[in-house]
């Protein structure tokens, strides 16, 4: 993990309590993504696929009136233009293909979130985008200048090159933490495939650790701090795992009890 | 050719003068699209691919930075989602579909034009999309329903379900006409496979024709009526012709004089 | 439906009792497809994906293993070029396009095949295709062409240009009938978005009506004649369908009564 | 450049003389290639693309079709699936997606050769898959098992992993040298982004040198052994480069040279 000189509890997250983020939208054509209907009650935002890893025309329009429906926030989640990997292999691009694509993407969500008189909230790049822009200051650059653009906050790790970007670009920065996927020893976010099994037990008690003292459970089992300390956060679960109801049913209930334990008066 | 009652005298065109139109950034990855650099200096407004049968988000902001540069006006470019075959072949959308492909090509090429700080100009469908508008009321209906929300005009044809679409959902419609591909003897547009070449002497003729008189050879050298007589129209000429500077040129140069002729005090 | 003169009893069907065949390898991706492992122990014969509507290289090279494990016969499962829509919307393809394209999916097949040491058994377009080629000699003519090229039995509507177009081309017919899709009154197939829902009672009452009198109920209910009287045929089941598990079930069970009862001896 | 303790003198490079090999059918749906029909009466040997980085199942069998006619060998040319990067940037497919990746795209071309009732004369991966199988060795393992498959030789670069797997796998190696991009001064191959331009002229003279003395220029000018000294190999040039009719032609010269010198006997 880069370690920034910047103190991250002076980063102003703009929340007021802790949220939980979902990724939804991440069907194709008539091939099915995670159940956004089911899982949508019981979170404050979706980050919805934008055609790139996962998503079309037709699923991004249900999906930002499915989010409509249910009253939560809605945020863009590009990925790498990569539908046969979803979004989660290398993909080389550029700086200049990266920073179009980011564009392009945004782009297209906006004209859905438009036409239903919805607004953008946030952005936060998917898979193994987000993971390459923690630790590649290349990557990370064009895609945090792209981002700044639609001057809405960006989703990130807090203490990684997605904070030091967002502010080197004046983006509003929302520290955001994973309970279903493990970081290393070191707090490097390792993403899906290096990851271990959660059960949703375990996603309540890292939740309520990671709530109450910032600390989680890393992939050898010993509590890292993610740098969310005394601070709200965004807790990110995943909607194609298929414990996925259980999983945010059990973080919704941890999170519930943070936020009236830490943030009743917010 | 669908004749509606409508007088197409009546259409504000909101053209004071005839222009020419290209449609450009028609490139995709390293492979090349016609020569917009050398054309634009000489047409007044750039149809610009939006990913769909050509572009990507690179051409996409590279064109859109080449108008600018120009000064010439900007729209989007839509076309099916098949860039295998250029978007010149029939593939059945649901109106969902169609409806929902507009929205995200525009909202794409939206983000660059928002980013260089342009703005779009008009609409206008791609190659079998634009072809079967003109007949198809189904696919005309979702295509107009989705481009109103832009709130920008329509390019099209005069006379055809294109006018009639244009007006039921409120679009400026803007008369379009070609003279580097051909008409049918019915006056409907044929698109490029249909049509003979066209060679740049009788291009100049052709817009002659059309500027003074509203008239265009047909695909059988018989002069039909496309809609456009006494009034200011757009003249569409391809960038993907061999002949393509030649024709532009000679485009140019009858389109110029037509407006000394007719439309000198605009 | 076209009428051929051509008596249908007198095709050779290759086979000597009926067969369920279902169209396997339908993923893409993380995106999954049916459930292959549950249905092949129940069929005889799959048809696999070969990267066109659905499948990908990974996919299709499972699903070989998979039903060589099984021990069932293995057909190629070619479709439009068109994920999005699932190969079931009409793309215009030109001849030439769709004759390279046939040749194309099957050749990449065929690889998976011989390095798995499996025979290809026969070929059957998927979804529009399959449709169009029903009903429009240019589309089945550039088809049947190039299947003719592999040398193995084509699965088809009997009666229609399917038959017609593989006695032209030398190709070894297999007729092929529908119980979970439905066919007009004219006996037309009609795919997966013009059917009603089928109910496993009703696919197996339905499969028993067509292996002993060669009728099926039509969409209106009315029985067809869908040209398999008297004679081996091959039974087709999606995989895509919610109830597929029980459909396949229900066909197997009536499959295995009318093989007892008429191809006992085969 | 990774150094083996084979001797490469030792390897039998199936070549009786210096041959000239280009990417060719690098085209896609109506956006051109190279000049193919310009070079290929000059050449001994063309690499087809297979649908990965370029190429659509009509531009294969055109190509191969050329070929034919001009009685070249033909080889395929699998590139990463990613016709947006062209094949040149780095996709990090998973072994099995890669191994996948390989069958399928070597078999759909195979089906046109069938057709044609052309042999496969050998595989040659394209681009940064072709860049990183000289230096990874997973990456190289999972191309080299599929290449196997084929049972014809593969063209790599002596002395890098691309010859250790061939031995590996028992498929028949034959070396390859380029001219019109470079080698760092340890004489690994950089590709076309981090090449210099090659003018015709050096191109002659670096051919001559490479075929008398195994030597060529690097990219910071000083000449490199590059594993091809006193035994015959296939010389690599480009079909996209701007100048490829004077660096195909200035080639052939030095090669005919060559061979008249050292290999008159063959």
């Amino acid at each position: 993990m880069v370690n920034l000189s910047t103190s991250s509890a002076a980063t102003n997250s703009q929340l007021t309590r802790v949220e939980i983020n979902v990724d939804c939208g991440e069907a194709f054509g008539l091939w099915e993504g995670g159940p956004d209907e089911e899982l949508m009650p019981m979170i404050d935002a979706a980050n919805i696929a934008c055609g790139g890893h996962a998503g079309d025309p037709v699923i991004m329009r249900r999906t930002v009136a499915l989010a409509k429906k249910h009253g939560i926030k809605v945020g863009a989640h590009p990925g790498f233009p990569d539908k046969a990997g979803f979004g989660r292999r290398v993909l080389a691009m550029s700086a200049e293909q990266a920073y179009a694509e980011m564009l392009f993407q945004v782009g297209a969500l906006k004209a859905f979130l438009d036409e239903a008189d919805v607004p953008l909230n946030h952005i936060k790049p998917h898979g193994m985008w987000y993971i390459m822009m923690q630790n590649n200051d290349d990557v990370n650059d064009a895609a945090m200048r792209a981002i700044s653009h639609f001057k809405v906050p960006v989703y990130g790790l807090p203490g990684t090159l997605h904070e030091f970007g967002a502010k080197k670009y004046g983006i509003p920065f929302i520290p955001e933490a994973f309970v279903d996927v493990n970081y290393s020893a070191e707090g490097v976010l390792l993403g899906v495939p290096g990851s271990r099994k959660m059960e949703p037990e375990e996603i309540y008690s890292a939740t309520k650790s990671l709530g109450l003292k910032g600390m989680v459970p890393a992939v050898n089992h010993v509590a890292v701090d993610v740098g969310v300390r005394d601070k709200p956060f965004t807790l990110c679960l995943h909607s194609d795992f298929k414990t996925c109801r259980e999983n945010v049913t059990a973080a919704r209930k941890a999170v519930d009890e943070v936020n009236k334990e830490l943030y009743s008066d917010a």
